[in-house]
């Protein structure tokens, strides 16, 4: 008889990714990646109805595409028996928000709701859900409502309750006929097993479950009036926590997969948090920084505190038994790119092709002898506004010192050095607010750059450690599978044992952290003075408004 | 017999031009360029002796090869018989420091001195004498030097003590051996005529002449032990109104220009102030901006003011009976250039190929259209520091609002409008001393582009006359040539029948101006912040100077 395997598969915002895992020590045998057909719908529906500005839906179709061809691949691929699966866990982006039938069945999946917007799943990027959001959070400040301050005092347009409170405003029929509205981590999993379980992670950070408490019915009426029931006619539903067993895995979705029916299906999670078991980070005091477009920090601690400005804290978050602290940068690795793309000229797009290297790398080169400073420049990484801990999309990005010397890799490593100065911020509020950060743990696409993670690590003044796996949220949910099958105690125990991170694979060097800290501190007094002090940056935003008007 | 001629002679950074002009009506019939064969020294002398930074020097004879070649050529093509042509003027960069003989050898000329630095001219842009700068500031500042106010508070290292007194520091020999310290435009004219006049512009500008007094021999001795004699003996010179006849032609320079011998040769003068009449700005109001890879601004005003932060205000400075005013933005089309150079992607570069423009004439048409604060940007035009009214070179450029929507021609357009509001803000503080600009008239390179023209008159909200000749500065000399051959009554009658200027080509639009003075308001409180409030950007220059060594 041989080894014992688990799938876990990694619900991205483009497509969906399958592993195929070692339960024994987390070695990944075959992954396989399948785009979703419809990607993100950001101009028109598929039937070419039109779509306003912030919009961002998918089709929930496109998910059990994964299952029904990213899993076989991998499988076949693994060369492992499909009877050597022991179970199966997902991973998902959110707050992504499926409007179903009691069934489960999808909105759009409904003939007579063809054309309708609303119908559609709206992905974590959807944005046109601003006003309510404003809404909620002010209504919320003037009752003084508790469940406030556990989101840093603000909650995102992204999430359950103002993207629920645009359906109900906008498309009232669609809002009757909807009799769930489903994080798509939980969706996947009632597809997987035919049981709706709300996972604890989405449910906390992003459906402001705090104490086994929603937000109350007479908060919601307050918001609009008919809206009181939201809470408890569309979201109520039983919380399973992470790593425990959803159900088996029903005849259908064994179909679909190729795997066994009736192995462990996990709770849902979501993709940032899934990845801290991932890289063993599940113990107080190791920040995970899942770094690619945008930053997702997570972490634990065994105290219940409120900072300012994060994105929330939930009581088994991201493992049980302790507290999950989410906090996270808006733009980074798009602030690269779009730097990459806009900003630099044609002799270095020449320079690099003959060297054979990509922009990033050639500017990454270019600059990376420079001492501390040397540029002279400091940036300010709000280019898609501030996540942490300023919670504000009006702001925008700045880069100072510039001169006649000033060249395209100075401003590069000065827009590095201000995500990194972004993330310091985000770990001193931390500390602050008396939740100390002892050790990074990066995952995610930028911790290839080892210039760049040097950097952080010189900036951050702390040890840095690397996710060792390349698909580390897809490994995260094995590993969650692995527990949810019953092949490990708890999530921490199989993290150990499944989880793979090169420890400490960068130490800060002391010169260049005391350079930084001069650097940093001239950050600081701009983060605080264009996020704080001054309104301008939002008046330049309604300036734009006006004239685009 | 056929019309009268004059001769005028710019001499810029890096060549000088020779125009042939009609004196009845100020027609230019012919012009002829000459670079000058060694450019400017920054990095070595001919000889291969290396030069400090900020080191800026030129050879002299290269002047004398624009009077043997420009000359005679511009008067060849011309077709005018040289019996025609009664007089020539010349204006030169300022302030640029020739050290002679007291027959006006240039030491560099002296075999003995070969290798010398100090022997050498030292260019306008010769910024090595910052630190004597410094001393010169503090040291007037505890005297309480009356002179000090006219400046604006702050002389540069650009002018005459300062040079001075580096060259005394630096190389006591050669400073013993020079015999007269003459400004460029001086010794040209001393070339011409053989008789050596201090002009009354750079006497008052660059030299620090004020109602007849230099700093006297206790200021200067508290400089440096022995340097009291300075004025008295390198500097001290009869003074000659502008437009006033310095003396004839001599044989030799008839022989290299070809001209006769004996005609009039008038007083020196400086490049930017020779525009206000070649423009027929010579009354007070009349704003003067000579727009290239940095602008001046001059103007004559018949109240005597203190204007913080000017470059200064001298007695007939401009025109004999006015005060003549100058102020300057140490950055502009340089500016422009180096976006253009360093911060534009080959998309753009190709774009720009196949529709045959320049990529500042792209840059220009892609941000045109757009309304005013449309592209969500304010920039700080600090790049090269600034002049006026800041007088700081440690300050530096800023963009701010960058978002991922953030293109080129945004950044561009942005750079264009930051220079328009550092103008504005000169124009303002003029008004706000008591001297009040009514009518900006441009002149320079940069008055091709019509669209940033019009830009700067709906930032200024004032009407915009254009210099309606290419070679303003030269034909500002032939009208100077004409006054001194007695042609004219004094240089304003001779700017109202020579000086060609096209008046109020530009008319601010009121919905623009109204959106600029919102926007204005932004880089205003981000001029005062970042120029006043906080020295954030001399720490970041100082960690920069820090982390080179």
């Amino acid at each position: 008889m041989g080894d014992e395997y688990v799938v876990g598969v990694d619900f991205g915002t483009l497509s969906g990714r399958a592993v195929v895992v070692r339960v024994s020590d987390g070695e990944q045998v075959a992954d396989a990646v399948v785009d979703y057909p419809h990607g993100v719908l950001e101009e028109s529906l598929p039937d070419g109805t039109r779509l306003g500005a912030d919009w961002a839906l998918q089709v929930p179709d496109d998910y059990r595409e994964v299952l029904r061809v990213a899993v076989p691949r991998a499988l076949q691929e693994s060369g492992v028996d499909p009877a050597q699966v022991v179970g199966i866990a997902t991973d998902f982006t959110a707050c992504t928000m499926v409007p179903t039938l009691a069934d489960g069945t999808p909105l759009d999946e409904l003939a007579e709701l063809a054309g309708r917007p609303h119908a559609y799943t709206k992905l974590w990027k959807h944005h046109a859900a601003q006003p309510q959001a404003d809404r909620v959070n002010r209504l919320a400040e003037e009752r003084g409502e508790a469940w406030l301050p556990r989101y840093g005092g603000l909650i995102s347009s992204e999430w359950e309750l103002a993207k629920g409170l645009q359906l109900f405003e906008e498309d009232r029929d669609a809002y009757d006929r909807m009799e769930r509205f489903v994080e798509a981590a939980d969706w996947i999993v009632w597809q997987l097993c035919g049981t709706y379980v709300r996972n604890a992670c989405s449910a906390g950070y992003k459906g402001v479950l705090q104490e086994g408490r929603y937000p109350s019915a007479a908060f919601l009426e307050g918001l609009a009036e008919g809206f009181g029931g939201f809470v408890a006619d569309k979201l109520h539903q039983p919380i399973g926590r992470l790593g425990a067993r959803a159900g088996g895995l029903g005849a259908r979705a064994a179909c679909w997969t190729g795997l066994p029916e009736g192995i462990a299906v996990a709770v849902g999670n979501v993709d940032a948090h899934v990845t801290a078991p991932a890289v063993r980070a599940v113990e107080p005091g190791q920040m995970v920084a899942i770094m690619g477009t945008s930053t997702c920090h997570v972490m634990s601690a065994d105290v219940l505190r409120e900072v300012p400005g994060m994105c929330g804290v939930v009581d088994g978050g991201i493992v049980e038994g302790l507290f999950g602290y989410e906090a996270g940068q808006s733009g980074v690795g798009d602030i690269f790119a779009w730097f990459v793309e806009h900003g630099v000229p044609e002799a270095y797009a020449v320079a690099a092709r003959e060297a054979g290297e990509s922009l990033h790398e050639h500017l990454t080169r270019l600059g990376e002898k420079q001492a501390v400073g040397e540029h002279g420049l400091v940036a300010l990484d709000w280019h898609s506004g501030n996540r942490s801990v300023l919670v504000d999309h009006q702001l925008s990005g700045l880069v100072l010192g510039l001169t006649l010397a000033t060249r395209p890799e100075d401003v590069y490593r000065a827009l590095h050095e201000a995500t990194a100065f972004g993330t310091r911020v985000i770990v001193e509020t931390f500390a602050a607010a008396g939740v100390p950060v002892d050790e990074l743990v990066m995952a995610g696409g930028l911790t290839r750059n080892r210039v760049l993670m040097q950097l952080y690590c010189d900036v951050l003044g702390l040890p840095l450690s690397v996710a060792a796996s390349a698909q580390a949220p897809a490994l995260g949910s094995a590993i969650h599978a692995a527990v949810a099958a019953g092949r490990y105690a708890d999530v921490p125990a199989a993290a150990a044992a499944m989880g793979r991170v090169e420890r400490h694979a960068y130490l800060p060097d002391a010169t260049r952290s005391a350079g930084y800290d001069d650097l940093f501190a001239l950050y600081r007094e701009l983060h605080d003075h264009f996020g704080r002090a001054t309104p301008l940056m939002r008046r330049l935003r309604t300036l734009r408004y006006q004239a685009r008007r």
